[in-house]
């Protein structure tokens, strides 16, 4: 939770719009890769060079550029100046604290949004900055990380499955959010079946460790909708700034992404108040067990305090005792503390503490 | 709770529209009834082939098509083929976890909802997904499962009772959201049979059971709320639109329907408030509880240890012991023990512990 | 709370406008009383049969005809039918469940809201539906059951007190709403007495009951807060319609009785608030108690264990102990141990643990 | 709390626009005080009678009749008769629960709000009700009670001290406004005082008091949010009437008197959370305390148990006990049992729970 | 947090506009220093006077005027008359409690915030008041304090570094707004440590002193966020306004500023929910403690009871006792003690309770 802010202070007292990476830095060399395509084209190609970008942008019908490694210093401000990017705006590709938004530069528009992945062996999901700049005849889009993210669009484009390739770069920018955000359902999905675990848990076996399990599923929900909840706003604003990047056929593309967000905020909402009420019926099912505790305490208490003090009176060592010298005294005494034992079990098993 | 998102995972990657059904297979070929009506004339067939839907869409004044068992593969995409129903659109029926929401696509109006049920033998709800499509002559519903939820619906067509074979498809539709909307109350109804029940239980003789009730009918209000909370939105935009497929005769019944969305809505707040306070209340009386026990705990503890000392004093083995060979000691003594014990229990119930 | 709903599930199925009497049946006929009145004019009788409402509604400057007793079957639909309602319309007066709304009709306008009334004898307020029709030159307003709490209303009119005989139909509709939210007053003040009477106990002597009361209070503002929040927004139609029927003259009073609602929301929302910080209260005083409770516990096991420990080793049959063969081993043994429990006390007494 | 809705039931069922006082009687004649001012005049007066008002309203550039004891029967009518008041507007000065509320009545503005104290020798601060009529030349106040909360602004207006002699009424109804608001200061300034020292009492010497202290000033929160909320509403609606009774100079002071409005909410608000907080941390350091005296306990028992057990073994009757005809069988097995208790002693001491 | 209201009771009664500081007072004299720029040129000053303030501010294109210490008596006074500022303005810059807002004076716009700082040595953050007056030529900022806050921003204007010097006085003031909002990302950082810190504790040894930092940290968010909420709308005020005074040029910089206070107020919130998890699961964790030591308790009385009371019962003086002349009776009777005494603690293992 802390990464939420982590070397900001870097930034501190330097000019707006200096191009500091926050975010661990990167030794390897960001990767940058063009697709070229229209309905009946395809040409995929890898750039040695940043600022290569810029003659690649407009020659086909679609233009994809990717980049990833953001961390790698100097790429993003090769590629800013060749394509003419704002400062402030290149400031934002490489913050990777960035809010997620749409910002309208008239020739183009530039999209922040949250990657959330799950991978297999780890603990929890993991965030990742993705910015998209939506141009006439372009898409480019920065990955803080390498990874895999849209391979399965590129294999799209690739065998030319689905409209992709008859439609513009608006419908591709499209894509790239369907599936940025197809994975917020996993990892919810994901969240789910942990919060799901830990219900099963409080109700059958609560112990010390569930409340440490339900702590970090809360910290979960809070990280994930901090992440998702701006999404809403984004796509919003890009449905409603009628820029003319944004063709007619593509908004109800645009509109089925925002129930999607909006299926994923409510999902996140009911699992929170899902967690919140686990935790109330935890804290209660600890205090029935400490009810249940206490009454064996009493209980044996309450049994064998009076019955001891019996014992203790016939131990006295005062010359005459009653009921001393008498030959069955023993037994009558041990059988009346054996009668009074059984009548205090009997009130307490009425009273239900048994 | 699970479910809420189970399947999502499995259209990772595909282009959108891809119609995958996102819920259990369906080995049952979907029924298909087709009722044709108007104020005079009236006609039920089954077809046996989706693609004939087409061919029936406009040969009454009100058509009504109705198909069930979406799960089984390919239906949908034959009707919606037929009838030149949009991809997204074809997706979104298929979805049964689609979020409730009117969609107007000009010359017919997309509404998706979920149906609430409550099979005698079961513990919760059931929830399923209604997709109804109005068009100029025709309603169209396609229901995720067979069932006899528009039964008297049908029964009222068929025996032409009401006003329901004088008007046209825009009231049919609504009375299929009204129907589905009443079915909602039933499911508060019982809810709230169950909430009285677990009230009444906290408050004469709690239980853990109690407890694991009470977590159990938040997780249904939860789940009753996301399926209902987004149904106030979706009828607003029905009325609101202005599309000409709704009549202005219609629109009264529209401002009623959303009455009803609205007091259930209400409804479920309240509900949830009070078990809320029902939860606290519960939480109380544990701690009630456990004070009675450590009360009851206390008072033999603090009667009954002072006297075994004395018995154990008396106990000791010197030689010489005051009072001990005194023909009256041991009267005495547990006589003052007996004094010694009322004045402690007079003491504790006059501080209300016993 | 359960009756919020009941009664619901009798309607499902049935044609939409279906006239089914949500709530108890009544065995009386209802009585249908008629004022007719001017400045100069007054005139008061009883209608032995519904269908006489249709010739009455014109005769005077200002006609109101009172019907209670709705649960007798068919007088509505009767009444309904004679003067021209819409079915719905007749649906919601029979529904006495219906939500506050208001709703306008073009030649009436519809009022539906919520009568609290506090019998004396009663642990809680009643709930009454109170429906008022608002026409040209009349008012007609169905009660639930019969009952005076329009008679000071009857007499003002009788009397020919204050401005309402001058006044049309618009002044004396919204009198009815002023007498009906006046009873909201007077149902808050009395929750509000017995707020203050559990606070009072809370914060003396907390016990059991005051858990319960605590409950039955928090369920009653939910109840009462679920009737009286749609009035605002029911108001505040009826205000903003512009609609003819009701007179620019009448505007201030309809502006004065918003300001009640608001008030009333205003006290409910306080005495929630207050309500939860009164259990918040109790929990803690609980807590304390528990406390006390427990320090007692821990201080009389802590004295006499050590020296019951003492007499039991005293108390062993070794052959050979010290001490106990000197004259004044008892006496110094015994003195020690007063020490020691004394030196225990101190320390305790010291800690605020006694 | 319960004074909120006081006396409301006396005004049931009297016609709307009744003048019936609600608050306690008052056996003192209200003190009607006029002030004439411009910037080179200045003349103030007592009147004896109320109907005198009217003749003093215009006599020169601003007029300020201040009345106060609202509770003496019959002058708010005679002032309200003698200036031609709406008879609801005369019912609002008299009802001492009136909602905070600006009102246009074209030729003059009505505003109520709330005027809090603290005097020094109470518990908790004061409500009173404040009317304002402001017209073309003159304000009217109506204090509910007689005070000197007024006193410095007489003072400022007597020695042409600022800028009120040369401004119009407006600013003079605006300095009324001030003045009260200052007070809510004031008000809340104290709260926090003693909110600190409950803050400071929780963290070093909780207790019962405590809790009770904290319990009392969440209930003065609560009022003192109820009587500030609506002036923000208020002066918004004062600002945005654009009545020609408030000149555009003024326009300036009152927007930075809703910023002292808004800054009296966020307090309000602020200090209410900060409670909550308090109380949850009172409420954990309970518990820390239930934890500190059970480990007192438990050790206690559970060094001492095991021993006294002990000793039991060896005080039995039985002809041949082991070690008990052994010379240092006594100091053997006291030396054993030091050195158990030693080693438990240790163990605790190791697990930190003594 | 009492400091939130102290000295507001001194200005009570006072006209309004009356020059009180509202802090503590200084002993200094304050420190005006201009800098005037374009460009090309540079020149940086100290002034003796404040009132040569008014002859420095159209010498350049662009004057930044400075000013900190404001508790020294006198200053503002002389610079707002020599300035021509409205009194209110220079009631609120002196006032240490203002309110964050925007107000648009025509020829100039007011700006009033607060700076965060965390000075190293410590307890918690320092909040000062800033207010900035922007023109047409000239910024001049007041600050509460003398500090090197903006110590980098000079720097950049000494060295002519980045687009500062190229821009005009609106940059500049937006420029300050962006330290002193970077300063906010400073301050959370280090909450965020503290928390995350909090959070450790907790889960693996929560004590006392982790509650009161809870309760601390809840505290420092409160106030930042009383502190930094207003900033959204006052950036928003700066947006809208449409002044001639903010360029088109800086518009895109006060989007950036607005989204950098959003993420601001979300990264509060985020940890505020945080804290309440987090106390939430230090409460649960108490609990589990207090069940834990319950459970020795419980499990000492139970095993230790029972088998004192069989060796009281041997130690009874009575005269016939079976078993105690066998020669085996002791043994026996150990054996049978030690056997009972591991069926118990069998049994709680068996129940988890060891």
């Amino acid at each position: 939770m802390a990464r939420m802010l982590k070397g900001r202070s870097a930034r501190l007292g330097m000019p707006p719009g200096s191009l500091v990476y926050v975010g661990e830095r990167s030794p390897r060399r960001p990767r940058i890769t063009v697709m070229d395509y229209d309905a009946s084209r395809f040409d995929e190609t890898v750039l040695a060079e940043p600022r290569e970008c810029a003659g690649r942008r407009d020659t086909a019908a679609v233009t994809w550029i990717n980049v990833d490694a953001l961390a790698y210093p100097g790429t993003v401000e090769e590629i800013g100046t060749a394509l003419g990017f704002h400062p402030l705006m290149q400031e934002d590709i490489l913050n990777s604290d960035q809010r997620t938004k749409t910002e309208d530069h008239g020739e183009h528009v530039f999209v922040a949004l949250k990657m959330l992945s799950w991978p297999d062996a780890r603990e929890t999901f993991e965030i990742e900055q993705l910015s998209l700049v939506l141009g006439q005849r372009y898409v480019i889009s920065f990955q803080e990380r390498a990874g895999d993210f849209f391979d399965p669009l590129r294999d799209r484009i690739r065998q030319n499955a689905g409209r992709i390739r008859r439609l513009g770069p608006d419908y591709l920018a499209y894509c790239l959010l369907d599936v940025t955000i197809d994975h917020y359902f996993i990892v919810l999905e994901r969240l789910g079946e942990r919060i799901e675990a830990v219900e099963d848990a409080v109700m059958t076996r609560p112990r010390v460790e569930t409340l440490h399990d339900i702590h970090a599923l809360k910290r979960q929900l809070l990280l994930m909708r901090k992440s998702v909840w701006p999404a809403r706003e984004m796509i919003g604003s890009l449905r409603n700034r009628h820029t003319p990047l944004v063709s007619p056929a593509v908004q109800p593309f645009l509109r089925d992404l925002q129930d999607h967000v909006e299926q994923v905020i409510e999902g996140v909402a009911t699992y929170q108040a899902l967690l919140t009420d686990t935790l109330a019926t935890y804290l209660s099912s600890q205090s029935n067990r400490t009810n249940t505790i206490m009454k064996v305490l009493a209980v044996f208490s309450a049994v064998f305090m009076p019955l001891t003090f019996v014992t203790g009176v016939f131990g006295m060592n005062f010359r005459r005792v009653p009921l001393i010298d008498w030959e069955w005294g023993f037994v009558a005494t041990v059988g009346s503390m054996a009668l009074l034992g059984a009548l205090l079990a009997a009130f307490f098993i009425q009273k239900r503490w048994l």
